[in-house]
């Protein structure tokens, strides 16, 4: 931590400062300029609030210089991590693409969504089955048996798995029929679930917060990696702009961004980035342009009547002619699809 | 709901709007102008995506012309409701002043706030009894015990209490303390919670998340009261913008801007609105000033060693100072403190 | 224009916006719903404003339906425009790269760029001559003796010349000089400025403002078009939002909704998007993907000691290899590069 | 200038930032930390563009810890700025109100303005005469003669004028009437402009650009002050966030913020801070109670018929009772209205 004082500060109050971090553990060293006093503390605690010596009398600034996660960072494996789940790769040279309807809708839906997926050479299929909605009156998700169905009929054409877990009590049962754990944008900061998903063993897919900056992405990620879960992918979905015509702005810069903090794999998801279905082929392109590890999409066989998120699911011809753009386009950053 | 039609939407487009409409249950009433062909649509679903429609051909923009909310709406009870806690009325003619440290330490501490608390005048002891924190080494909160001694120090100074529930699980603890259950501005779209609060018979205070726009927090606050509970208060707390210079940025405006659309009590949390101690007394000053029915704040005896929120505490000679500022702004507004 | 009044509204109420819109010489359409009635103004003044009418007595909302715009719309040339310029044609098939440093800073540099920028395949140099900058101690740009070293550089190579015009007063001086005149983001609303592009016949690239919507970036290019100038190219070069790991957030959704709503040809300008060399090529690589029919970014010969902007410009070698990637990706939507 | 090294940066690497800091005139000292390796630059050029070195290997982050503006901030001037025009002190114990319509109409209107303005008891009247609007249609203001018929009407009544300067070809004219030359929210970052002002010896209120961070206005105002004139009023206007609601997010806590940072006098616009007449009495409320030096509101006398921003123009009625409520709360904060 770097204490920058202001011109003028007093004695007093650069000693009321060293003191305070003493006090917190950090060793100080203090190095006095012709302008400003600055303080470099070292060795203190990690969760030391900083806010609070910047309120402090005679403070101008305060500048952590150390990292405030560390598992997730990029230092911490080079490399870059790939997960492997059965015979898919996340992470590795191949764009993974992750489709399906929002909800889980009914047994004939997700058989006739596992055949576009799977015919359309994605690897995932993806289907909510808790689906608490902003009213209370709409739809609010099959359940347990809509996992079932989706199971199953991601057995039968050789797909895995994802699904969302709202509360960490669904945890063991979404664990039961899922291969991925996905984590929604609203859950990016809720610690409890976080902490939960640290202690098990399935890959877990975390999703911006519609106003979190990538800093904070990263460190819910170092919430569940300190669990002892080291198989997190990153998810941008969009985050929240002035600009309206779209629901939400898909930040594609986040996506190299996060490559470069860390070792995770980053997952696009342009159907939520966007909210519009004529803008999902455009952005999933620039996703997988940018470099992103896979994609996460909508696609339903009649999006005009899917029970929720009908505006933004692709329809099934839209995912063929995409797929066939998105093989060319990994070639352009030396990967496949 | 209107939906326009693009200019030069052909007549096929626009008869499969009427039969989408009436699929689901709205009648449905057409207007040939010169340029746009406009749909009105009455009596359908209140859960209806128009957004579905505004993806199908031909379809310029669709606006919803019913509100999503209804019980939390000006025109439900047009003077405004007033919430009833043993001798304190909030939403009255009296500003309720609610202050207290951000997290319960310890019994002492809580002892002493209680003091500072009462004798600046203020009404409700606030205080947390679970901080899960961002990172997974910090302080994490009493539990119950904080409760427990905060309980008793309010009682001994005549305090009501509000501390924040952060699970559904926590609802029947809190209650049992708490004469205000306070949900987070992380919680307001937690939808499983916000049913759960439904159905109790508490009063609730619901914070604005950081990114939710007024409307989202008015559905939010009908989801509780679809429920059965009415007793809910509104609390602005900052939003997210691109000025660093605050933690956030406190959203005066979205007072009377909440007072008009609702008749629910409107509380200020200029704490958290600013993160910076030297910011609350202007920004309490300021709500108060545009109209709000109480204010919500953090005040430490030792702000400097507060376990959390440190920074954006008050030293107790703020807030006796502030109170007298206050007692003077709100006779310019018809009002008491 | 489509007036809804609140549930409830008097009948005097809806009489009062009823001669108010007859004022200004609307035809009024009244449609009386259950709950609300919709009054629908057709012919009125296109500069009539609208808020006016939901600030009086009993109006919930007003919508505007007649787009604010109409020769930039895609359906007043929906077959898209192509500007040519010599050889180069802009929003044809290929995708038009323009290419070179910040600002003009001596014969040498510009000699050295106008072959980085020829070698690597661009069809455009980029320079600026005038750079007030937010010190008034910083380098202010070459002025004329730029731009003539710059035009003779790119004639040597054949290259087009692009730059940048402050000012009205600038107007001739720049069209002398260059084949494409640029308007700032901080100039996207200088009405007096775009209304003397609208006078001259000199092709324009106008970039969007960091805080513009779509909407407003293809008013201020209405704005243009209506004086007669119909050579309008829209740049995208990000946004302004609470991220601050990136200078901007790089809108690539922004690409599409553009040439949905508009006719005219979409640049993009990875390099003030992000801020940073090492996002240029991800990003040039996105926009592309997305469908841009251009691209405007810095490079230098020796970026570390440019005068400014050496943060994100790109080393020569960046800018070659980006090429190579271009070309594959072009082929994925059907273009060259 | 505080260079913060990469963990494992190697020496090579270190020293070419030494030498880069060097080469611009920097004394650099270095302190090498148990994991970052930290370079304290000092006295190079403020220009230094400090981008540059974050982009170069090695480096982790660069943080300026000296101020970029001098004569702008607090420091500069402890007791604060007071600008002193014929009986009127701006930044001293009054709130000075000024008031006014958006656009100067007519003799009739602007005769009516100025006796409900200083009848009301404000000081200052306000009126443009140059409009350059979003429309090329719409009205674009009465030039010199509505300068010379409000100047008439203020003298009247002993009022100050106030109004906008749009480039510095208008800076003779505006002078002649305008005792205060307004610079808007589009222009805060137009360095000719501001260049211009600085070499006048006119006060100047400089309006804060909506995307525009308080370290920004800060800077446009240092650009002023540094070409010699010193009597510049700083303005919040209001904000662009994702909120809707509002046309702008009036930033209440940039008032504290501004007066902590810097001496200048700064004013509060809360007309167009919201773009709503029904918010403008509770958000000036807001301004006084934060401290606001002087407010610039809309007012007309016929706002359904006012030729621009009539939606958000006070009636006469409301400034009445506006000014009773100020002058309650300006004594609540030790001022007076």
């Amino acid at each position: 931590m770097l204490v920058v004082m202001q011109q003028g500060a007093t004695e007093a109050q650069v000693q009321k400062i060293i003191d305070r971090l003493i006090e917190d553990g950090f060793d100080v060293h203090r190095s006095t300029g012709t302008i400003h006093t600055v303080l470099g503390g070292v060795g203190g605690k990690d969760s030391f609030d900083t806010a609070v010596v910047e309120q402090m009398d005679g403070v101008k600034e305060v500048h952590r210089i150390v990292s405030p996660y560390k598992l997730v960072s990029r230092a911490f494996r080079p490399q870059g991590t790939v997960i492997r789940i059965k015979d898919v790769e996340i992470g590795g040279s191949q764009v993974v693409v992750m489709a399906g309807p929002c909800s889980v809708e009914s047994q004939e839906q997700i058989e006739r969504s596992a055949d576009i997926v799977a015919d359309a050479g994605a690897k995932v299929i993806r289907g909510g089955a808790f689906k608490p909605r902003s009213s209370p009156y709409s739809f609010q998700g099959m359940g347990e048996e809509g996992l079932q169905i989706m199971r199953a009929a991601a057995d039968r054409r050789g797909l895995l798995v994802i699904s969302e877990v709202m509360e960490k009590e669904q945890i063991p049962l979404l664990s039961q029929y899922s291969d991925i754990l996905q984590i929604g944008a609203r859950n990016m900061q809720n610690f409890n679930l976080l902490r939960a998903l640290g202690k098990i063993r399935k890959p877990v897919l975390l999703k911006r917060g519609i106003a979190a900056t990538v800093e904070e992405l990263l460190l819910s990620a170092e919430y569940i990696m300190s669990g002892g879960n080291y198989d997190v992918m990153l998810c941008e979905r969009g985050i929240r702009t002035f600009e309206t015509y779209t629901r939400n702005t898909f930040d594609v810069s986040a996506i190299p961004v996060l490559q470069k903090l860390s070792h995770l794999p980053v997952i696009a998801d342009p159907s939520h980035g966007t909210g519009r279905r004529d803008l999902v082929p455009p952005m999933a392109r620039a996703a997988v342009a940018a470099g992103a590890d896979g994609l996460l999409m909508e696609v339903h066989h009649d999006p005009d009547h899917a029970m929720s998120d009908g505006a933004q699911s692709m329809y099934p011809a839209q995912l063929n002619e995409l797929m066939g753009q998105l093989r060319l386009i990994a070639t352009a950053v030396g990967r496949s699809v």
